[in-house]
Parts: structure tokens; C-alpha cells; sequence
């Protein structure tokens, strides 16, 4: 017998970590991780709440506090929900510590070993990670320009009885940047309510969009309850207060709620409460129209930079919003080997197979925009090209 | 086919959390909750901490960081099992959202299906809420004053080769009050080598001894890693922050900094740093102390009242740490029955049937004495005396 528990046997190490690990050398410029930029912090307002919060509720702030979390912070939650045109109330929010946590516990309460989640191709490497601890296995589904290709998943839901759920990032997709239109959203309920399937809809970028217009969120369009909806201030407030939120109806919550007490007990207290103080004072949305003009320009400099240095056979997403662009290469290049020779290069980025659960996909790779300044973007993109073009070289002799 | 996942069907509310809703009634003095005495959290330090770490370091603080935790932090950590005779590295420490979060992790890591968890009878409650949640199966071994009986441990064993781990809370026991002495802590680590057992320690109250000797930890006695260590700031520092931590060998910490991934991430920088700031600025063993010095007081004060106005047929422990007393009734007395009543007479404890995960032990209850000042604790105790030697004068008629 082994000393482990069976799901252990199939638990790996985050790629996009250990890549992660590489882009620490000096001078390298990194496409490679999801994060905001720091700079837009707001580092002023967060010094102010902080020391209110301390100064007038010190001893609430660093005490136990409730499972389900602080209520003035989850009636902001209903407010900001109300901007994905979804109407709720704060017993229908759950505090998470980001909105990773809410993927385990998704896990943790709909799977049962060799069950199905139905998802995205390519889908979000730490759902993955996430749902796989729980022993599930994965039925990725085709995408087009419009989100997931209706006939297939309704053939994927007849084929597999034992589905527990579809996993869906329906805006800004993470890794492709693509956006479902509202008649996928509106096919897709119909299909959930038809077979009584949940959709877990993960949308940490639906706040971020740079062109187009916003599209109520896939909850907004639930008439029977079936959509679980995980949102998250990592990518419009900062990350490191790892402040998340699950928005499910009554008996599903519950089950979040009781699993959130079984594995941590609460979030913290303090942060829960310097959140909720800084949305009281100051207006987030001012904020993220700050992000958003900053990364925009981001994303249209790597546009345009890809434009002018990749070979013509690259082929690329062009996300309305979120954090990243999305390429595919010829077949016989492997990013993992492309990889090792563009951190020789200093610059870097993720190699795309891992957001496949099931295929061996090598010729895909995620950019990311947010973190990176224009100079480097420029520079980045530019030794990117240099490489790629030296990799197709061959092929156009 | 259930909607949800097996392991919901054994998941229920934790019952302490019920009966703190109840505790909320005016005027009504509670010896229920474990909380920590908040008129003592450092706050003053805390707000300076707190202004520094977001000046100096602010961009850092709010932006992701690694899985494993903050270096400083974990290096403070170092430090302080030291103090519990462990000698240990940062590279074997993991920061968790308090022990409760290493409680859900050792579940996850050890645990199928139908695996037998050893623990204490009684056992904490928040432990077998998180090891259920993997559907275990547990056998509690019966104590004495100096822990474990080994012989009844030994048949355990025996008995069920798919045990996985020994849970234990070998200081000031929550819910017993009970400390495991030298001996059978080192027959413990015989017995698991022996068998090839995990030992699950969890220790969060281990600082806090008001008479007697500190004990060397389980894990400073390791000599094959057997024993994962758990530890928490909670009830040192202060619950709000939830930093806990996981100390264990190499092979078995990298299990735990995988789930660790997969389930949220990371623990939040920011509190992180504060946190590791104040350990470089302030004397934390100053402030334990102090903290020290009013539980001293509240433990005396109750047990004092407790032989006042107690019948004579209530068995209680003496702890020589920690938070909690543990009291035994005679059999007729059903606990939850009285609780209500206790409620109506404002005061209230925990029911120790929970902490019991086989057995159906209704003549037990825990009170806790680090969160009700002196005048509460002499009211509330007269209270509970008063309708204890109510519910037992039949008998004595």
C-alpha cells in the first residue's frame, strides 16, 4: 500500500511554475506569468484603509470571523455582480482566498473519481490542476470564435452520462483570450438545464475589456440554479490579499459553505475587512479604467509588434480584453523546445500543452501582456520573432 | 446519480458553529468558542507593521509570491520550532491559511476512501471535519493523563493496516486539556516507525503553559520523517492573519506544497510580511508572555469556581496549557439537552459529543477560558453550577 492517497499519483507540478522559476535571470523578459501589473497598485489607498481598519476594528480585523465571510464586503459583491447584470444577495456570496480556492471546492463538492468535467480546448491549467486532484477525467470541447461549438458539446453530454460539470471562462479566456457571444451563453443554459448539468463560469477578466461591448455575464442567463459563478479582485484590486468570491444559489452555496469550514475555516479576517473599507472610500471602477487604459495600449503594442515580427504562418487571438494572446505555430514546432532556446534569448513564455488536459498539443503558446512595460514588450517580441523566424527557416528554403 | 460528490453525504455543519450563532444573544456568557482574548492582540505594533510592509514593500505585498510562503517568514518559523526542540530548515516549512488549511491538506495527501485515521478519544473537531471530507474511517484510541494508552495504540494498529496516520494534539489537548508526557511521546515515534505510520502533530497551543515543563515536540523525537508538524500563529499572534504552517521532510512537504498549488495558490503576501515584520521588530515571547499571564489567571479563576460551585460528581481536568477544560458528567446527563437550557440561563460551552467521531458520548462538555474576562468567568461558572446541581438532584434526593 502506498503511503499517499491514489490521487497523489497524478498530481504534477504546476509547468507554468517551474518555468516560472526560469524567468527569475536577470535581463530576461518574461510573457510568461499571469500577473498585473504592479505598478498600478493602489498602494496610497490601501496604506490609508489599512490603518483605519487596524485604528477602528483592530481587535474584529485579527479575530475569527465567520465561514461565509465579512457581509459589507460581500454586499459590495452583489454590487459589482450587478455589473455582470447578475442580480443577487450577499447570503448568496461566499469569501474565497481567490478564486483558485473556489475551483477546489468545485472539485471537493460535485467530483467523485473517473467523473467527467466537460471544458474548453484549450482550457485554464489551474482548473485543471484543480479538478484533477479529485481524480476526474476531462472531455475538452472544440471552440470557435464564439465560445464552444454547440453540437459537440451537446454530443460530449450524450456520450458521457457521468458528467458533472462544464467549466467555462467565458470572457478573455484564459489561455485564448476569446469571448463567448451571447447566443452560445443563452445555447449553453439551455443545454445545462436540458441534461441538469452545473456550469462552473470562472471570470477573473471580465472587468477588464479594452473594445466591444461588456456581455452579461453566463449567471444573468440562469433560470434554474445551475451556474456556479467564481469571480475574484486578484485581477482588478492586487493578488496578494487573495480575496475571491463563489456565487451559487442556497443549497449549492451551502455546500461551498461547508466545505470552506472543513479546509480553512474562514479568509482572513483583516484583509476581508481592508477590501471591504477600500470600496466603501474609494471608486473601483475609476481604478479599472486606469488598468484598462494602460493595458490596452500593452495589448495593441504586442499586436503590433507581432504583426511587424512573426512569420506569416504564426496565427494569433486578438483578445478584446483580459491578459492574454493566444498563438499557434506550425505543427512541427514544439514550444517546450522553443522554450529552453528563447530563455537563452532572455525572453520567455508558456508553452501551450499544458492547458490541453487529455491532448499532446506542442505547436501553442500563451503571451501575457499586463506585466510586462512597452519597452519590453518591444524588445520581447521582437527576440520572440527573431527566433520563431529562425525556427521556420527551413521550411522556406 | 447524485449531483454531487460521495464525500457530501457525510459532511455536515460543524456543530460548535451552530452553537456559537446561539452566543450571539445579549447579556449571555460564553465558554464556547476557542477564540483567543482580543483585548490582547498587539495592535499598536500591528498598525505600524502593517503602514511599513505597505510603504517599503507594497508593490510585492499585494502581488502573487510563491507557494511555498515568504523566506523571512518561514525563517522566523525556523526559529521558532526550535523552541520546541525541532531543528528544521525554511526549505521544510510551508505557510497554510492556519493549521486548519494543513489539517485539510493531510486528509488530501494520505487519505482514500475507507482509510483508517488513529486519532485521540476525544479528538478535535476540526480535524475530523477536515479528514471526513476524504471519507475516512476513524478509530479513537482511549487516553490517560500521559496520552495514548500504547497497548490499546498498538492493537489499533494492528487492527487496521490501512491506517494511514496517527492524529494527536500532544499539548493541552483541544477538547481534553490533556499533555502527552515524555515516555509515551517517545514510545509514539516506536510504535510509527515500527508500523510505518505518519504522525499527524498538531500543535497550536504548545506555547501556552502556565505551570509545569515544556515538552520537546513529537517531531523533535523523528528520527525516520514520520511526523508532519503543524503550527499555527492563531492563538500566539492572531487568528485574523490565517498563517499557519506545515514543517515535514522533504518528500512529504513537496506533497503538500502540490495541494498547496492546486488549492489556492498561495497564503496571502501580505499578510505574510506584516507578519514576518513584526517577528523582526517585536519579541513575540514578550507578548506570549503577557498572554500567558491573564490565561493563568482565567484558568486558575475557573477551576477555582468550578470546585465552588460544581456538584461533586463532575470530573474535570486541570491543564497545564492551552485554552480549554475538559468536564465529565455523570452518564444520565445528556449535554446537548442541557445546552439549551444553558442558553436560556445565558450561559453556554460545547457539547463534547462532536469531538467523539465514533461514539455517542452525550455526558461531556468543553469550556473555554481564554475568551471571557474574570467577572464573566465567575458569573457564568456560578450559572453552570447552579443548573448542573438542578439536573442532578433527583439523584440525590
Amino acid at each position: 500500500m502506498s503511503r499517499y492517497s491514489e490521487r497523489m499519483t497524478t498530481i504534477k507540478a504546476s509547468e507554468i511554475r517551474e518555468i516560472l522559476k526560469l524567468t527569475q535571470i536577470e535581463g530576461l523578459i518574461s510573457f510568461a506569468g499571469g500577473l498585473p501589473a504592479p505598478e498600478l497598485f493602489p498602494l496610497e489607498a490601501m496604506e490609508a484603509v489599512s490603518k483605519e481598519v487596524i485604528h477602528n476594528d483592530g481587535k474584529l480585523a485579527l479575530q475569527y470571523s465567520t465561514t461565509e465571510g465579512f457581509k459589507p464586503l460581500r454586499n459590495h459583491i452583489v454590487n459589482r455582480m450587478s455589473k455582470m447584470q447578475v442580480k443577487t444577495t450577499y447570503e448568496n456570496i461566499l469569501i474565497t482566498n481567490g478564486s483558485q480556492q473556489g475551483l477546489d471546492f468545485s472539485g471537493k463538492i460535485f467530483l467523485d473519481p473517473d467523473d467527467i468535467v466537460i471544458c474548453e480546448s484549450p482550457s485554464y491549467l489551474g482548473a485543471i490542476n484543480a479538478f484533477n486532484t479529485y481524480q476526474c477525467q476531462f472531455r475538452e470541447v472544440e471552440t470557435d470564435d464564439y465560445g464552444m461549438k454547440m453540437d459537440i458539446l451537446e454530443q460530449t453530454i450524450i456520450d458521457n452520462p457521468n458528467a458533472k460539470f462544464i467549466y467555462i471562462v467565458p470572457d478573455f479566456q484564459n489561455p485564448s483570450g476569446k469571448t463567448w457571444s451571447l447566443n452560445r451563453r443563452e445555447e449553453l443554459i439551455t443545454l445545462a438545464n436540458k441534461y441538469d448539468l452545473i456550469i462552473i463560469e470562472d471570470n477573473p477578466y471580465g472587468e477588464l475589456r479594452y473594445e466591444g461591448e461588456s456581455l452579461p455575464a453566463v449567471k444573468s442567463l440562469d433560470t434554474k440554479g445551475c451556474v456556479v459563478y467564481l469571480g475574484t479582485f486578484s485581477k482588478t484590486f492586487a493578488p496578494g490579499l487573495r480575496i475571491g468570491w463563489v456565487c451559487a444559489e442556497d443549497e449549492i452555496l451551502n455546500k461551498y459553505i461547508l466545505i470552506k469550514q472543513a479546509s480553512d475555516l474562514q479568509t482572513s479576517s483583516i484583509n476581508q475587512r481592508e477590501l471591504s473599507a477600500y470600496l466603501d472610500k474609494y471608486d473601483l471602477d475609476t481604478h479599472i479604467k486606469k488598468l484598462i487604459s494602460v493595458y490596452k495600449v500593452r495589448r495593441d503594442l504586442m499586436l503590433d509588434m507581432m504583426h511587424k515580427s512573426f512569420p506569416k504562418q504564426a496565427k494569433y487571438t486578438v483578445p478584446e480584453g483580459g491578459l492574454f494572446i493566444w498563438v499557434e505555430l506550425p505543427e512541427q514546432i514544439d514550444t517546450n523546445a522553443l522554450m529552453v532556446k528563447a530563455v537563452k534569448n532572455k525572453v520567455a513564455f508558456v508553452p501551450g500543452g499544458s492547458f490541453f488536459p487529455n491532448s499532446d498539443t506542442k505547436n501553442t503558446m500563451r503571451l501575457n501582456f499586463s506585466n510586462m512595460n512597452e519597452k519590453n514588450i518591444l524588445i520581447g517580441i521582437k527576440r520572440l520573432g527573431i527566433l520563431l523566424n529562425e525556427e521556420l527557416l527551413p521550411e522556406r528554403k
